[in-house]
C-alpha cells in the first residue's frame, strides 16, 4: 500500500459505524445526550514516537493515549476521528491502518471520521485524534476538584514505560515487559468509570507523576505532599533498577505512563480498594493534599529536595 | 511569542467557555442533546497553504473550512478542538493565535481544548482542527440522499478561489477581492442551516464543483448532468478572465471555494429562492440528477467531453 487511495479504502472498511456515513460524507452524525467529553492529542514522529517504532505500536499509542484523557474524566469512548498525516513508504501506512483496527476493536470504539493529508516529502508523520466520550451520570471529574485533606492515588505501577522508552533508545536493556508498557498503554478506562463518582479530581499521567500531581493541586488551588516511598514500582522495573531514591525520583518524573491518579477523602478508602480489587488493577496511596501551593517531597520520614525536572512540559493543553 | 508556552497562554485567553475548563484538564466537558455533527480537517504548510500566506489567513482558513463542513449539514457551531504543531519563528504562532481569536469570535464557536505540539527543526507547519456542531431538527443530510429528477443548486459564485490561488502564487494578477475569496473563505453556514430541511441531499464544494457534483451522484446511486453554462461566475472572475467554455472548465474544476452544493426535486424552487433571497446569497441551479452512473457535461446545449482533471483528488475522508 503506496497510494494515499489504498489507505482511504483501509479507513473505510475499519470506519462501519452508521454514524460514519461510510467516510464519504462531509462529517459524521452520531446521536449524543449529556455531558460529552471531548479530547483531542497528537503524535509526531521523532518527538512522541521514534522512527523505527512499528506502524502498529504507534496507532495503539494514538488510541491509547487519547482515550487515557477520557478515563481520566471516567468516560466511556463513543467515538473517534483521525487527522493522517500520509508519508508514504513500503508498508508503513498498511501496518498502521492494520494497527488502528486492532486498536478500535480492543477498545470497542468506532472510527468515525477525520482527514487524510499529504504530507510534503521528508516532513515527519504527524497524526491527530479526537477522542468523544459519554461522562458519567455523576459528571466527569476535573483536575480541579481536590480538597485539604484529600489522599492522593495512583494506579498500577509508575516509571515502567519511562525505562522502556529508554530500552527503545539503546540506552538500556531490561524486560520486554517495560518496552511493552511504553509501546502500548492500557488506558484506564473501566476503572476510571468505576471510580469516577468517587474521585474529588482525575488526571491521567502523561506527562510524570510528580508534574501531573503538582498541575491537580495547583488548579485545585492546594499543595501537595508526595511520598517517594509510596510510589509503587513493578517487579519488572526492580530487576534493572535498584530500589534506593534515584529510582524512585526517575520513577515520580517520567511520563507516558498512562495510569489514573485521583484525590479522594480518607473515607473513600475502603470504596477505592474496592473496585480496585474488582477491576484487578492495584492502587496506592502516594501523596496528600493540603492548604497551601506547591510540590512537598518526601521519602518515607525524610524530606526529599524537589529534582529539577518534574517530568515533561510540553503537556497537552487539554 | 518564541515559547510554546506563551501561545498555550494566548489559546487559554481564547478559550473562555466553561467546556474548555481554562485548556487544564485533560479534555473538554460539553453538555449535548441530539445529532451531533463531528468533522476535522487538516492543514499543512506548503500543502494546503503557501509558505507565504499570513498567520492570520491560516488561522481563518482552519476554522473555516472546517465550518463549511457543519454548514453541509445544516449544523449550528457548538465547539471546537485544535492540533497545533508548534514551529516557532518570529511572530507567527502570535498571529495565528490572533487570528483563531478572530475567527472564533466571527464564527461565535468556542475553543474548547485540543493539543500543542513542538514539531521537530524544518518540519512544515501542521495543523487540524475538529468542529462539533448541533445537527437540525429534521437530521443532518447526507451526500447520498439526491432522487433521480432532483436539481442540483450550488450557492454564491464558483471558481473565485482558484483564481485566487494563482494570484497567491504569483501565476497571475487580478482583484484583490479573488484572493480573498482563497485566503479567507466563507463557510455558508447560516444558509445551510436554513436550506437544510428543503434539501434531499448537501455537501460543501472543497475540491472543485465536479469532483463534489460527482461524489454526491455517485453517493446516491446516480448519474449527474452538469450545465457549465449555468456555473456562476463573478464580475471579479469575468474582470480577467473571457466568459468562454474553458474558464467555466477551470471554475468548474477549481477547488477551495467552500460554497454548498445540494440537490432538491424541482418543486422546492420557489421555498430554495426564497431563503436564498432572505441570506443575500445568490443560487443557481446547475445541473440535474439522472438514473445512472457518472458525470454528463454540457455548455448549454453542446455536449462537452469531460476535463481529465475533475478537481481535487485528495479530498478530506469525512
Amino acid at each position: 500500500m503506496t497510494r494515499e487511495s489504498d489507505f482511504i479504502a483501509a479507513l473505510r472498511a475499519i470506519a462501519t459505524h452508521p454514524a460514519a456515513r461510510g467516510l464519504a460524507d462531509d462529517a459524521a452524525v452520531l446521536p449524543l445526550s449529556g455531558d460529552i467529553v471531548l479530547t483531542h492529542d497528537m503524535l509526531v514522529e521523532g518527538v512522541h514516537f521514534l522512527p523505527g517504532d512499528t506502524a502498529q505500536d504507534v496507532a495503539w499509542k494514538l488510541v491509547a493515549v487519547n482515550l487515557s484523557d477520557l478515563a481520566a474524566k471516567g468516560a466511556v469512548p463513543v467515538g473517534l476521528l483521525m487527522g493522517y498525516g500520509f508519508a508514504g513508504g513500503p508498508g508503513w501506512d498498511a501496518d498502521f491502518a492494520a494497527g488502528l483496527d486492532h486498536a478500535v476493536r480492543a477498545f470497542a470504539v468506532p472510527l468515525l471520521g477525520g482527514d487524510t493529508v499529504a504530507m510534503p516529502a521528508g516532513a515527519p508523520r504527524t497524526l491527530g485524534l479526537t477522542a468523544i466520550g459519554q461522562a458519567p451520570a455523576g459528571g466527569a471529574p476535573s483536575r480541579a476538584g481536590a480538597r485539604a485533606g484529600d489522599d492522593l492515588w495512583a494506579t498500577g505501577t509508575i516509571g515502567d514505560a519511562g525505562l522502556g522508552l529508554a530500552i527503545a533508545l539503546g540506552d538500556r536493556t531490561g524486560p520486554a515487559a517495560l518496552l511493552r508498557r511504553y509501546h502500548r498503554p492500557q488506558p484506564r478506562l473501566a476503572f476510571g468509570q468505576a471510580i469516577a463518582t468517587s474521585v474529588a479530581a482525575m488526571a491521567d499521567i502523561s506527562d510524570g507523576l510528580l508534574i501531573d500531581a503538582g498541575r491537580m493541586a495547583t488548579a485545585s488551588g492546594l499543595a501537595i505532599a508526595v511520598d517517594l516511598a509510596a510510589i509503587p514500582l513493578s517487579d519488572d522495573l526492580l530487576s534493572i533498577q535498584p530500589d534506593n531514591r534515584p529510582t524512585r525520583i526517575a520513577a515520580a518524573t517520567a511520563g507516558d505512563d498512562y495510569e489514573l491518579l485521583f484525590a479522594a477523602p480518607p473515607s473513600a478508602e475502603a470504596a477505592i480498594r474496592a473496585i480496585a480489587a474488582e477491576h484487578g488493577l492495584p492502587v496506592a496511596r502516594v501523596g496528600a493534599f493540603t492548604a497551601g501551593t506547591g510540590i512537598a517531597l518526601r521519602d518515607g520520614a525524610t524530606a526529599v529536595a524537589l529534582p529539577g525536572r518534574l517530568g515533561f512540559e510540553h503537556g497537552p493543553v487539554a
